[in-house]
C-alpha cells in the first residue's frame, strides 16, 4: 500500500508540504449517504490549531477545507472525496538559512539521506502540518461511528513533564472540563499551574515532553483482524506515525511488566467485566469494553537553545529555531490521537462488516463497560 | 491487505492453529538467489521452542521446517517459499470442557464474539504457537540483511516483574551471556535469582510481565516510508501484534515526556550522534544508529489460580487453566520480538530499494553509532 | 500487494512448483461458519485434472486435498485455510537436458532474465500445475456465492481452432451438455468432430488454441468498484493471469468495434433489459444480468515439433518437448476460468458489504436478466 | 488497497466528478529526483482533451495542471505529489433532467444500485473527466521510463467501426503520421475517408466503436510478476479500466485461438526473436520485445437517438442525450491507453527492482525486437 494512505477500507491518502501551496487529502471507501458540509470540519481543526494560545506555535491558518468531490448535495456519494486546505500563513524565507542544515532532532537528516533531495521550509512533509488533514478525513469517520454505533474518540492531555492530573485512580474523565481549557487538562484547577509550567519552559526556550490518553467508549466486541491486523497492532501503528510518538500503550501497557496474571486478567461476570487492564482489547479483537490508549510525545526539537549538528557540507554547525514552534507539541496531539483511533475504528468496522456481516447479528453476552 | 500477511513487499503469511495439524507460512517476494535450508531453521526455533525447562510450556514440538516450494538447489528462486511445520504435541483433548467457556484473559470471548464461532483447542488461532512461524520467515530476512548490509537483531530479556539487570547505565550488552541462559538475561550473575523468583511465581500457580527490548545495529539511514508507513510506526505495529504486548517503545519511549528538548534532540557532530534518545529513527527514517526498541507483555492469564468467568450458556463459571503453559511469555517473546523487528527491517529495505534505488548510492555523512 | 496473493479481502496465496513436493494455497478472509471438507474440492479437481482422456497432458495426479487450518468441525472459522496437495506424478528427470535451455514459447527466458536462477522442472512456477490451487480455493467461494447469492458460475469450450459451436445465436448453454463430454463442449452432436480433429493435431505433435466461455449468473446489482476495481477489470486480470490466455473480452468484447451506439446500448424496460452487450456490466459495477467473459488462449507451446531456440551459454539450439503436455490447454482452462471470475465475484461481494452494507437494502428495480 | 487508487509502489489516487469543482490526483512512491514542471503535462493533456474538432465532444477545458505538493525548486521529493485540475466549462444543469432517469448503456443505473445516491451530473464520477488525472500522472511515468530505460509508449487507433488501417502486415507504424491528424490514424491518405464516415455517423445522431493498439518500446526483460501480478494481467486490468473497453489482447490476442503451436510460439535465436506473438511478455514477464496491446472500446451510448430505460420511480421513459458527446470514443482513448500502459511499466519497474535490484545486474541474452 502506499505510504501516504492510510486505512484499507477507509482510505485516507494525505498531501502537501508544510510551507507548500496547499495540503489535502482523499478518502476512499466512505460509506455514501454520510452527511458532511465543509463546517462539520471547523470544531476539530480548531481544537488543532495553532496560533490560538501561547502554548502553541504562532502560525495562524484558516484552514478552511474545501470539499472538492465525492459529495452531491450534502451526502456522500460512495466515490472518492477529495478536502483541500490552502496554506495562508507558510512563511518559507523562515528556512532560507537551514537549506543546508540538518536540525538536530529532527528529520532533515534522514529524508535527505533517503531522498537524495528535501523541502527544507519547515520541515516540508515531515511537518505537523501534515496532520491537519488527519483531523479532517477523521471527521468523518466519527461522524459515521456516532450515527452508526454511537462510538465516541475521546483524548486528553495526561501527563505534561512530571505534572500529572490530580485526580484519584479510576475517576471518571469529565470532557467538559478537558475542553475546557487549551490544554485538553481534566483537572481545571490545576490549569492555573501547568499554565506557569510551560510558560516558564517556553521562556527558558525550551521544550517539554507529554503523554496523551484516548478511549473509545461504545466500540462493539469484533473488530480487529488477527494476527497481524489486530486492533491493538493497527492502533500502534497510527498512533506511532504521529510526529513526536515516542511510545504507545494500551490498557495498562507497560504497568503490565510488573503484573501477575492474577492481578491483570480482566475477570468476567454476567454484569461485565471486573477490570479493564486489557483496554478493551483481547487477541487483538475489541471486547465491547472502553478502548483505551495512551502515547508519549517526545519534546519539540525546534527550541531556541543553541543545538549542534552538521551541514550538508560536512561541517560542524551550531543551529538555533527561528520558526514559530510549539513549547509543548503533546497539547495539540489530543485531536490528532483521537483522530487516528478514529480512522482505525472505521477501517475495523468496514472489514469486520466485508467478513462477518453487519454488526448486531450476534449480541454482546456480557455489557462491556468496566465495573469500578 | 490479507490480515495473516505480513509485510508488503517481503510478505509473510502465515497459518495454523495451536492443535491443528499443521502451522505454516508464505514467503513471497523474497529476493532471488539466497541460500536456505532447512537446518537454516534450528536456531532460532529451539530460542523460540517450549519444553525445554520448567519456565516455559511443557508443550514438546520438533518444530522441524519443510520448505515446501521457493527454493531450488539450495537457492531462493524468487517464487514464494512455503514452510511446513507439523504439530507433533498437540493435545486437543485438554481443551475439551473449555469449548464453551470464556477464560478471562483470553480471546476465547472475543474470537466468539466476532465469527460467531471458534477453535477452542488451546487458543486455536490465537495461540503464541502461530509465532513459531514468524521467528521461520524471519531466518530469510535476518540473513539476507545480515549478507546485504551486515544488519544485526538481537533481543534481551529487560525486565520481569520489578527485576531488572544489574547494569550501569549504557552498558553494551554482553550477547554471549544473553544467548547463555535459559532468560535471555544479561548479567550472569543475576540468573539463578531469577531462576527463583520466577520458580516462585510457577509454584504458586501464577505468571508475571516482562519487558523486552531488541536492538537493530548496521541498519544504514534512510529506510521508513513517511508519512504511514514510518520504520516507527511499523515496528509498533509488528511488536504490538505479539501475542501479550501491552506496551511499545522507540527509543527513550515513555521516558520522553519528562524529558526537555534540549536534552532529548540527539546532537550530531562529524564523528557521529552525541546520543540516542531517538532509537534510530527521525522522522520515521532510520538514521544510521542503532534502532532500539522495547515491549511490554502482560503476564499470561493461563495460570492455575481460578478465575471467574462466564460461559456460552450465560451462566458465570470458575475457570481453571489445566493446559500447559509459560509462568512468563516474555521469555521467549525474545527470538519473536528479534523476527518482528527483522520483517520490518527486511519489508522496508526492499520498498526503499524500490523507490530510491539500492543503498550505497548516497553514504551517511556521520558514522551511526553512538558516542556514549 | 504480494504477487502470488489473489483478492483484497477474500485473499488467495498460492505457491508451489510443478515438480516439487507439493503445492498449497493459503484462504484468508473466508466468512466464518461455511461448511467444508476435503471431498467438496474433488469435483472441480477433478474437472481441471489431467491423465484421464488422450486430449490432456498425460500426468496423473491424485489431488487430494489436505485442509490444514481455518476449519474446526466442518466449518470455516475465520482464520486462513491452508490447503495442501502433494505432487505424487512428478518427474524431474524429465526436464534435466532442458535446465540450460530456453524452450522457445515458454516462460523460461523470463524466469531467468528476472530472477538470475530458475527452477527447470516442468515449468516450475510457470507451469499450469499451479492453478490447481485456484481451482481448489475457488471451491469455497462458489460455495459461499452459491449459497448467499445463488450466484452460479459455469464455463464452456467455445471453439477450438477454427471449430465453433454449431448453436443458433443467443441459444443457451445446456450445461448437461457441456459436463457429459471431456471437451466441455455444448454440442453433443458436435463431440466426435472435434475429437478427431484435436486427435489429429496431436498426432501431428502440435497443439491448437481456443476460447473458452464463463457466465456468471444470479449476481446482483452493484458488484465493482470503480474506478480501478471495477468488476470488468479485475475479470480482465484474474483471466488474463491464468497461463496462455492472450484475451479477454466482456459481453461484446472486440465486437463493439464495429457497432453503433444505438445497437450496443442495451435498453432497460421494466420487465428487464432488452439485450446483454454490456456483459452484465455497467461502468465497471455488475447490473444485475448475466455477468459475461470470454478468453483467448493460445496453443500450448510444449509440443513433438522441433523448435529453434538458444541456451543460456548463449548458443542456438533445437529444442523439442518430452514432458507430457496438452493438445489443446484451453480444454483444462474451462474450471480454470471459473475459478477466476468465482474468486473475482467473492472478493468484489466482500467489498461491497464492507462500504455499503449487506446486499438486499436496496433491490432491483428490473430483472437482470436479458429478454431474447 | 483503495479502488480508486492505481499502482502498488507508483500509486496514483484519483478524484473528482465530471461537474464538479475539480479533478486531480495523487501520485505517491515517485522516486526522487525527477524534473517536473505544470508545463510537462499539457502535451499529453492536449492529445486526450475535448473540443478541439468535431470528431470529439465540444466540452472546453483548459486542463490547466496546478502542482500542489510533492516537489520542490522543479524536482520530485519523493513525498506524494498531488496535481489538481479546475473544472471550467462544467455545465450541470444540462443533467438536471436525468437526475432520476437512467441512461441506457450507462453507469447511472449501476451507481444508484451500489451505492444508493449518485451525481447525475454528466456522469459524474463515470464519466471519462476521471481519465484526465490518468493521463496526468502517466506523464511522470513516461518521463521516468523515458530517462532511466530509453522506454517509450505509443498508442494508435487501429480501426473504428470496419474501418482498418491499409497498411501491408507487419508495417512498423509512422508515429509522425499518426500525430498529425485529429483520430491517431497510422495513413495519412485514409484520413479524409476517416473524417466523412465519422461526420456521417455524428450526424446520424450516432456512434461507433474503436479499436486502439499500444505499442511500448525498450521495455527490458525481467518486468512483471507472476503469478497474479503478470505484466500481461496488470494490463489487462488497466486498460479494461478505461471507460468503454469491452476486450483486451496481448500479442496474438485472439488470432492464436486459430493458430498452431507450432505457428505461434516465437522462435529464438542469437539474433533476437522470430516473431512476436507474444506481446513481448512470457509467463507474465517482459521479454525484451515490444510490449504490444490491443483494446476494444465500444460506442458512446450517449447519442441524440431515442433510447428506452426505466427512470428510478420504476416507469418506463424515452431518453436522449443532450450533453456534449463523442461520436468516437476511442479517438481520445489513444492518449489514456498510452497512460495506462506508462502506468503499469512504471509501477513494475519499482516492483522489479524492490526483489531483484536495479535492471541492468543482467544483460539481456538476445536483442529483444522482433526480426521481421
Amino acid at each position: 500500500m502506499a505510504s501516504n494512505t492510510f486505512g484499507q477500507l477507509f482510505a485516507v491518502t494525505t498531501f502537501g508540504e508544510s510551507h507548500g501551496p496547499a495540503i489535502g487529502c482523499v478518502i476512499d471507501g466512505c460509506p455514501p449517504g454520510l452527511e458532511i458540509a465543509p463546517r462539520d470540519f471547523a470544531h476539530d481543526l480548531a481544537r488543532r490549531a495553532t496560533g490560538k494560545t501561547r502554548f502553541t506555535s504562532q502560525r495562524r491558518e484558516t484552514d478552511e477545507v474545501e470539499i472538492l468531490s465525492g459529495v452531491y448535495e450534502g451526502r456522500t456519494t460512495g466515490t472518492p472525496i477529495a478536502l483541500l486546505v490552502r496554506n495562508v500563513d507558510a512563511r518559507p524565507k523562515d528556512y532560507d538559512e537551514l537549506a543546508d542544515t540538518f536540525r538536530p532532532g529532527h528529520a532533515d537528516y534522514t529524508y535527505w539521506q533517503k531522498y537524495g533531495i528535501r523541502d527544507p521550509r519547515g520541515g516540508g512533509r515531515a511537518s505537523a502540518r501534515e496532520t491537519t488533514m488527519r483531523v479532517a478525513a477523521a471527521v468523518l469517520a466519527k461522524k459515521w461511528l456516532a450515527e452508526r454505533f454511537a462510538v465516541s474518540v475521546r483524548g486528553w492531555l495526561a501527563q505534561v513533564g512530571d505534572v500529572v492530573p490530580d485526580l484519584p485512580p479510576d475517576t471518571a474523565i469529565d470532557f467538559d472540563v478537558v475542553e475546557s481549557n487549551p490544554f485538553f487538562w481534566p483537572v481545571a484547577a490545576q490549569v492555573p499551574q501547568l499554565e506557569q509550567y510551560i510558560d516558564a519552559i517556553r521562556k527558558d526556550g525550551d521544550s517539554i515532553g507529554a503523554r496523551v490518553n484516548v478511549v473509545a467508549g461504545g466500540v462493539p466486541p469484533g473488530w480487529g483482524e488477527p494476527v497481524y491486523g489486530k486492533l491493538d497492532a493497527e492502533l500502534a501503528s497510527a498512533l506511532m506515525s504521529i510526529n513526536a510518538v515516542k511510545g504507545v500503550e494500551i490498557g495498562a501497557g507497560f504497568a503490565s511488566v510488573a503484573q501477575r496474571g492474577s492481578g491483570h486478567r480482566d475477570e468476567m461476570r454476567l454484569d461485565g467485566f471486573a477490570s479493564n487492564h486489557a483496554g478493551g482489547i483481547l487477541g487483538g479483537i475489541s471486547s465491547g469494553q472502553d478502548v483505551l490508549a495512551s502515547i508519549a510525545l517526545k519534546p519539540a526539537s525546534s527550541i531556541l537553545k543553541t543545538g549542534r549538528s552538521v551541514n550538508r557540507a560536512g561541517e560542524e554547525v551550531e543551529v538555533r529555531s527561528k520558526g514559530r514552534h510549539d513549547p509543548c507539541v503533546g497539547i495539540r496531539a489530543v485531536p490528532i490521537a483521537e483522530a487516528m483511533v478514529a480512522l482505525v475504528l472505521m477501517d475495523q468496522a468496514l472489514r469486520h462488516r466485508a467478513q462477518c456481516g453487519d454488526v448486531g447479528e450476534m449480541k454482546p453476552l456480557i455489557p462491556g463497560s468496566a465495573q469500578a
